[in-house]
This record gives C-alpha cells, sequence and structure tokens, in this order.
C-alpha cells in the first residue's frame, strides 16, 4: 500500500531569516484532500565534542522559543550548499574556539517531521584544541566543561531538554562503549 | 550574567490547524533588537509500547514535510488542557488499538527550542492488551511489532530517523536495564 500524499496546491505563508512556512493541500490515499502546514529549515548540525577526560563540552544559551537557557551541545544551522561535515568544523570553531583533531559523523535525524523538513546531523569530536570563539552578534553564549557521567545523570533528571543534545550524547556513548 | 531576552513586540503571521507562527522582536544583552521567528505548537506525548518478548510497537507513517515514510512510535499532540498522561492512553489506543496496563512517564524533551515551542513527553508501556485501531480521519498507518535489539540497529543504521523514536526506544532501553 502506498501512503504517498500528492501535492495538489502550495500556499507561501511566509519566508523569513531562518525559517518557511507554506500550506500544501494534498491528496489522500482514499482520494480525499487534507492541508499539510510545512516549516521549511536550512537543516542543522550538532557536534558532542569529548575531551581525553571523558568530558563533553556544551554551551548555555537562552533559547526564546521556550523561555529558558538551555544546556545544548555545540551547533548550528547549513548554509546553502554547505557540506555537514564542513558546517561542524565552523560551528564548533565559532561557538566554542574549539578545532577538533578528529570530526566524525554519527548520527542524523528529523527533530519534528510532522510539520517541519530540519534534518539535524551529528558528529563526534575528539583530540581538542582550544582557542577562542567567536559567536554570532545576536548568540550569547556560556561554554561549560562537563563529565560524560554528569551529562547522563541530567538527561536522566530531565535537566537536558534539547532533543539534538540527548541523541548526541546517547548516540556518542554507543559509539564510545563499541555498540555502535 | 542574565542571558534573557525581553520582548519589545510581537507581530503574529499564521495560526492554524497544529501551529501558529510569530515573530518576536527581543532587546539582548547588550541592549541591541534582533528578530526571534517562532513557531508555537501544543506539545505532544510518545509512547513506547513494549510487550512481554522484548518487541517494540511501532507505526509506519507518511510524513509530508520529510516526503517519506518513516517509522516512529506511537505519538499524538496534547489536545487543550490534556494530561500527557491521558494523552498517552488515548493515542495509544486510537493509533495501534493497544491498551497498557502499565504507562510511565520516562521522559521530556524539546524538539527544535532554537526556533519552537513543541516539548514531546515520553512514556514506556507495558502489559500490552491488542484491540482495535481507531486512527484520524487523515492519518494512514501500519502498526508492525520488532524485537528491540533490531529496532536499535535501525537507530545505529539511520533508518529510524525521529528524534522521539531515537529517544524514547534509547530511554527505554536505559529504563529496562536499569540506567535510569
Amino acid at each position: 500500500m502506498s501512503f504517498e500524499e500528492k501535492t495538489m496546491k502550495t500556499e507561501k505563508i511566509y519566508d523569513g531569516k531562518i525559517l518557511k512556512l507554506r500550506i500544501d493541500t494534498v491528496e489522500l490515499p482514499d482520494k480525499k484532500y487534507s492541508k499539510r502546514e510545512i516549516v521549511e529549515h536550512p537543516g542543522a548540525v550538532g557536534i558532542v565534542p569529548i575531551t581525553e577526560n571523558n568530558e563533553v563540552v556544551l554551551v548555555k544559551q537562552y533559547r526564546k522559543a521556550v523561555e529558558k537557557v538551555l544546556y545544548e551541545i555545540p551547533a548550528g544551522k547549513l548554509e546553502i550548499g554547505e557540506e555537514p561535515l564542513n558546517c561542524a568544523v565552523r560551528e564548533l570553531k565559532e561557538e566554542t574556539g574549539i578545532i577538533a583533531d578528529k570530526m566524525e559523523f554519527i548520527s542524523e535525524f528529523y527533530t519534528t517531521p510532522g510539520f517541519c523538513d530540519e534534518k539535524i546531523y551529528l558528529f563526534i569530536a575528539q583530540g581538542l584544541e582550544e582557542g577562542k570563539a567567536n559567536p554570532d552578534n545576536d548568540e550569547y553564549i556560556d561554554v561549560v566543561k562537563l563529565k560524560i557521567n554528569e551529562v547522563l545523570s541530567m538527561i536522566n533528571d530531565g535537566v537536558i531538554l534539547d532533543s539534538k543534545t540527548i541523541i548526541g550524547i546517547l548516540m556518542a556513548k554507543r559509539v564510545l562503549e563499541g555498540e555502535k
């Protein structure tokens, strides 16, 4: 059985700085029509930087959408045509000042595919050399270093709430323990 | 240091069936202004149903936003004022026909807090009794049952791509193995 939904009409609602919004009228398998509200996003990368002492480098950042300061792995949006690996190297340097000897792809996922096309590519960074950060003009970021076991407790306890950070840490742990 | 961003102006762009879009003009810590594009979503639940034989019940569903059929845990949006636990019981029954003897909260997270307030509450469901599904009119869903180890391989191999499903399975594994 094919589930595909054919686009019968597209209405563009908004074209902004980081996202676009459109409404597709689709034909369902039973030939009836329905509407799909779709947010378009360029995609992003997240980096799990692991030090020689099994510490993880995280950033603390205020997120207006949820009105909270969140702990997150370093991350950033893909520029047009940019390879995820290059974006990961660039964003890690910009947000934390770190240059990694080894940057390895571990996983990719859709943040919320029910209404948004955003895909995040995750990397593990090792062999870290610290330097000076250079965040964007409207980014206020605190860089912190925490033991990986402490970060796992923060996930268990609901202190870490960001999807890419939870997936990045849990997948990095699987890679480090040879389960992936 | 306080990172908070004060809202100076709010512009409502769109008010739809499942999401709203607004643009906030915010004051940054250095007193400069910036714009934040924010998608408002009612929030959702995801349920990891585990059978007596260590199988996971997943649903296969076409997702227009990413133009793909995805494997996901059963899930659904919160209704206004609805408790996540009640929503989990309702959505599990609607999507799969299953009634669970035991429904336990395991985790919560923001799907993409850089621009969206959507929070997902995750539950593990055990003691499953199968019945007849009753999905929404515009939902076309296939229910599948897979060994939890097979599902972990599908996460490793990038076959499972949905954030709530990856987090739900990895957190359920931690709960089952006593690491949470």
